[in-house]
């Protein structure tokens, strides 16, 4: 249990704690941007981050410390620290572990492939792992090739939705704001630290909902609920320019834009060496719907998973890939065509490895147009389904709608 | 918004505040026990229950009030009504809800059978809506069927988990004590109506974590994955007691033990008139798995979901049922066996009517001892996934193991 007041009893919804270090006292800004960037002719402010992370998570109720409890198999810390690297302003973050775990943070650093990140060991209590955080920046460390900032953003390590408006809110609050009776008395413990020890300023900035502390059991279910409806946000459709499989292609893409509100839906073709897929890879999108239809096996699929692996979308987030296939009861029998499809098992056993979870879906392709609409229907639901909840336990299934 | 302080700067851990109708200050009882169980020549106190629920929501972010939202289909105040009907001691439940939702919360308690619950208009504040709800519970309402009490406990409609134990404190609580300072100022604002305008007795009570209230959106994805986690717990493998089937059943319920930790395996037989499965219904059991063997359609599983329609015991929460069919690939070619069972999904679209996710799982049965063991690892497997996520997408799908 981290010192202080008990997590339950303070304001959930407020933002990070802060403190700028000696010296960090400059001349204030009132624009937010120019926090960040220079006004022309100054210099960027310098400006890095400090992670408690020496907490034992009494309160989980699990034996694992919270901030390593895996939410979609990865530790939450690792969603903290994705939260603060991508502010590209942020320039060091060092995350205070307590000795028996800084092996399995600096795998945890390797394994998501995290930049910017150094480690130093915490202390008894929260407040001097926050004191050996702020040493290891500052200038007087002989062999430290940290960057000296001008201010420090003191951010819990399990609070994994922070995003950059309230960091920025933070740092402009830094260099403005002296700190009132106000903030004394609401405020962490943390600014109180700031106020003992670092003679120096400090404000408490209002956060958004979103910037929860995850402290009991139930936030960790909260948590991947709310990474899971992140990452589901974007289907992409993915086909060969081939005639036939665009046009059925085409079929399911607006099925599934008018049966599923809230997600936006793109496609993506497979020709050009995926020129345009590799775009939508880089936007982020985690799910993939990808049409087979001239071959009877998995030939697109099988390129998509190619291209999947390639771009290392799957280190942070699970991919989904639906991979679909059509036919005709009149023209093949439904239980042939089952049997050419089973080995999706073994190829979805291989691909789970990395992270990515492949489904098989068989749609019914009947010559009837009402019939062929409640059969995309049918296998919207289905990928809906399987994208919302994104089931590792039934990967390599073939369903069928 | 309710009126009062923000819930966020709440304690969100603490109890359900309470205040006892004029009159009520009888002779403090220290045995728990004696609260609800009357002592000899005692008569037991007469409790009742207030739920202000007239509350708009708006910190939740989705335009239905947040005591409606769903939770597994159902909306969350029918959670906080069962938790407060399954005591027996309660003996009147008052709700109170606007005037638009009345027909709304009455067509609630009938869909799910809630017993000894009355609807009050809610008032414009939330301390006029417990004051409606103490009213209808006074002597003096002519035309009133609800007995007069001598404690009345007022709980958030928003808080579904809370347990006996507590609402057992709290009426002893209001039995015993007089209110102190410390009271006054952490407590929430009935309290102090309590206070105010009722001149008796009022008492902070000390909760669980599980009794936090619904306030954000994240707040129902927890809700949902406790809901999912309790109803989880226990899972009953279902098998008529010929022979074959009730060995292979046996392997099953083996390597599911040994597979799923913290969960409890039972097993039920079909004959007898299903008596040892009635009883682990009426325990309240939300899963099964039924074994067919000897025959190749869905005699067992059929004779299973008679049962289950007829216990109404998917009338609160959805009840899995996987429907399991074993094969060897050496006798029945897979596609026969699949093609023979793809009628499960008309079945499991009717069942899903009543509440019934079907799903079908096809395990393979080879001669080979370790292959069949590592068939039936995977049957656990997708067993776990199934009614961990009970995800009604895929109802009536045909797995493989």
């Amino acid at each position: 249990m981290e010192p202080g007041p008990p997590g339950g009893s303070r304001p959930a919804e407020r933002g990070p704690c802060l403190s700028s270090p000696p010296g960090a006292d400059e001349a204030a800004s009132a624009s937010p941007l120019s926090a960040a960037r220079a006004e022309p002719g100054r210099r960027p402010p310098a400006v890095a981050a400090v992670l408690p992370a020496g907490g034992s998570g009494e309160r989980m109720g699990v034996p694992t410390p919270k901030q390593f409890c895996p939410v979609l198999e990865r530790p939450l810390i690792s969603y903290t620290l994705r939260a603060l690297e991508r502010v590209c302003w942020i320039k060091d973050i060092v995350v205070a572990v307590t000795g028996e775990n800084i092996e399995a943070m600096n795998s945890i650093i390797q394994k998501y492939q995290h930049k910017r990140i150094s480690v130093v060991e915490a202390g008894v209590t929260r407040h001097r792992s926050i004191f050996n955080g702020l040493k290891a920046l500052a200038e007087d460390q002989p062999d430290s090739k940290l960057c000296k900032p001008e201010v420090v953003i003191i951010h819990d390590a399990v609070r994994p939705f922070v995003e950059e408006d309230v960091l920025l809110k933070v740092v402009i609050a830094a260099k403005e704001h002296g700190c009132s009776d106000y903030d004394l008395e609401f405020g962490t413990e943390c600014l109180q630290l700031a106020l003992k020890y670092c003679h120096t300023k400090a404000k408490l900035v209002e956060g958004s909902p979103d910037l929860w502390k995850v402290t009991y059991k139930r936030d960790l279910y909260a948590a991947e609920s709310i990474i899971k409806e992140r990452i589901s946000q974007e289907i992409c459709v993915v086909m060969d320019s081939k005639e036939g499989e665009e046009h059925i292609g085409r079929l399911l893409e607006e099925v599934l834009k008018s049966e599923l509100n809230h997600v936006k839906v793109t496609s993506g073709a497979l020709c050009h060496a995926g020129g345009d897929l590799q775009q939508i890879i880089l936007e982020q999108c985690y799910n993939f719907v990808c049409v087979n239809v001239m071959t009877s096996d998995f030939q697109e699929t099988h390129k998509l998973l190619t291209i999947l692996e390639e771009s290392n979308l799957s280190i942070l987030y699970p991919v989904v890939v639906v991979s679909v296939h059509f036919f005709d009861v009149k023209l093949v029998p439904l239980s042939q065509k089952m049997e050419n499809l089973m080995w999706i098992r073994g190829f979805a056993k291989e691909v789970r490895k990395r992270n990515i979870l492949l489904y098989g879906l068989l749609i019914c392709y009947p010559q009837d147009e009402q019939k062929l609409q409640e059969s995309l229907r049918q296998a919207a639901i289905i990928i809906a389904a399987l994208i919302k909840e994104r089931n590792s336990g039934i990967v390599g299934q073939l369903l069928v709608a």
